[in-house]
């Protein structure tokens, strides 16, 4: 049996990779009607409640994360009791901006300038140092573009901190330089718990407010990226003794990767994988958790993920469209809420724009695909 | 809400395809271990406990079926309440061997020799016409080699009779001429609420026992074959006004195709159609009881799927192998029963042969890919 901390998408993606490999999951969620309990046990429980998540962890032989910001005290105790992968302190680094980005510097990962801010003259101090434009980002919790403020200028320091200072004692902040860079990529990579190592080829992202709105892999002209990123993300997870999926988001800037974040779990960015690879993020995941042999994270050919944000579109020309898959995750729909994605495959660039083209123009959504049309193009 | 009859390995295979479409499963099945329970709620009850299948009706939209044997009553009774498909008029012709094989001949479908036997007197009747080698078989309830009694002579008919004739009354027997057939393909179709129609490539299969060892799809040199078996299926369909997914059973005769039988029902031999197909005949079967568009069947390449029966062999040659996809039911392990499948999916035969050989190697289970290596070779 598997256990998940979490019981969202990525929850119930992993939950249907599992079923095929005969492995049971186990969900907990403090929501009731959280999705991944449509397709696998649900235990309704707060991250507090130390007696209902024993009672979880004497159920199962591993736990895994659908969400990353569990409290690391959690996993800590659960990790007295049973095997926890990714391990608590892998999670606690890329739980905190500020580790993770140092991190990314010791192994040889640039990233942009950044500097801790706990006070208000830190915030002073740092935009000195950093400059403007830059983001002040809460260094935990933060996802999805959650917890950021965007300064343009030395003087929206103020605004900035209104908006933020609240929450420096608590979780500690990050001033970040804003790069105006040229594109978005990430390498999702996956680690088993015997070292073996491989990654996806990389994926190419565009966001909307700070959610991704689409992907694209394998990402157009990175030949001269892809060695580089993997062997980042080999040297990342090497540190960590990392075991399970992980995204690290990269920035192209002058032709260099920039680390932007890591996320220690199946990724958004990794959807595609589910119909476009030989073996999908999810099904890695697993395996890599419960010590079984990974599977090739070839890709099959061209794909694009489209992401339903708030409510889901008409389903139809998708339904319709060669090699074009839905998913629903089965929640209600709710603004900025992550409730579906489809993703697109095609044999070559020329049939990709006409069948992403195609579904984007049916659904008027022309601009969620036109950036990766162009790219493409 | 999509209700399903039965909870074995088709619906557990339903209910995986079923979810990313944003459908639930509702199974019924009178044990309440059923595999199926493992992924979707469970109904614990027997076919003829109207109660509980009136309250399971009263939940869902549509109702379908993991195994063709539910009681024609049963089926009739639901249909009161809720949509069934395919429709109980379409699973009792392919409940009954007599009326199946008179529809295909009405088809324009050839079949071997046959004559229905209700007494001792008929079976020696039919012999006579029917001449041996010859198989009697219950004309109701049987599948995978069960119900069948295989008469090399015509004084076999007494041993033939000890062993069925107490069936007669109740199921009806029907002896069927032993057809040394050349090959044996099945072709894997789909009917929509709409009409609309279609069919995976043609699958070659090899049994043992009575019981589907391998499959192989599509299967080799079908090019004048593949349209009259779509052709069939399609005719077959609509005098059925049938809607989901059946396969139909075929042999191959000096060239020409021989209808042996009709599965009203997602079948073993499209099991490949996870990996091997644009849409897989799970997600069509969904879709096509709910009324959606379908899906393309088109194969992605070359796919091969052995069967496990009575219990798993070691996934690890599967898990190492490119391409190659493990299939665990969750059951436990028993004598002829599907515990599994494993499918490989290539490029091109020179690797099939390969991967395929590799794997059956690796399992001590040379012989039961043998068969389609030296069909690709």
């Amino acid at each position: 049996m598997l256990g998940i901390l979490g019981g969202g998408q990525l929850a119930r993606m992993l939950a249907l990779a599992a079923a095929p490999l005969g492995v049971k999951a186990l969900v907990v969620d403090n929501a009731a009607d959280a999705c991944a309990g449509q397709v696998a046990p649900l235990v309704v429980a707060d991250w507090t409640d130390y007696a209902a998540l024993e009672q979880f962890a004497a159920q199962v032989d591993v736990v895994t994360f659908d969400f990353e910001n569990v409290p690391a005290e959690t996993a800590q105790r659960l990790a007295q009791k049973v095997a926890v992968f990714p391990a608590p302190r892998a999670l606690a680094v890329a739980q905190d901006r500020l580790a993770e980005k140092t991190l990314f510097r010791e192994c040889g990962l640039r990233t942009p300038e950044f500097m801790a801010v706990d006070t208000r003259a830190d915030l002073d101090q740092a935009l000195a140092t950093v400059g403007a434009p830059a983001i002040l980002k809460t260094r935990r919790l933060g996802y999805d573009g959650k917890g950021q403020f965007r300064l343009r200028a030395l003087d929206d320091a103020d605004a900035a901190w209104a908006t933020l200072g609240s929450q420096a004692a608590a979780h500690g902040l990050i001033l970040e330089a804003f790069v105006p860079f040229e594109r978005e990529l990430s390498v999702i990579a996956v680690r088993g718990r015997d070292g073996e190592f491989r990654t996806w080829p990389l994926t190419q992202n565009w966001h909307t407010d700070g959610v991704l709105s689409l992907s694209l892999a394998p990402a157009p002209d990175i030949d001269a990226l892809q060695e580089r990123a993997t062997q980042l993300a080999r040297t990342l997870a090497e540190r960590l003794d990392y075991v399970g999926v992980f995204a690290l988001e990269l920035f192209v800037k002058d032709g260099e990767l920039l680390g932007n974040e890591m996320a220690p779990r199946v990724h958004n960015s990794g959807h595609w994988t589910i119909e476009g690879a030989l073996t999908s993020q999810f099904e890695n995941h697993v395996r890599a958790v419960l010590g079984l042999p990974l599977g090739d994270t070839s890709a099959r050919g061209l794909s694009a993920m489209f992401n339903w944000i708030g409510e889901l579109p008409d389903a139809a020309p998708v339904l319709h469209a060669v090699d074009a898959h839905w998913h629903d995750y089965g929640k209600l729909p709710r603004a900025g809420r992550k409730v579906g994605h489809a993703t697109v495959c095609a044999p070559d660039s020329l049939r990709m724009v006409e069948r992403l083209g195609g579904i984007a123009h049916a659904l008027n959504r022309d601009q969620q695909a036109d950036p990766a049309v162009r790219e493409l193009e």
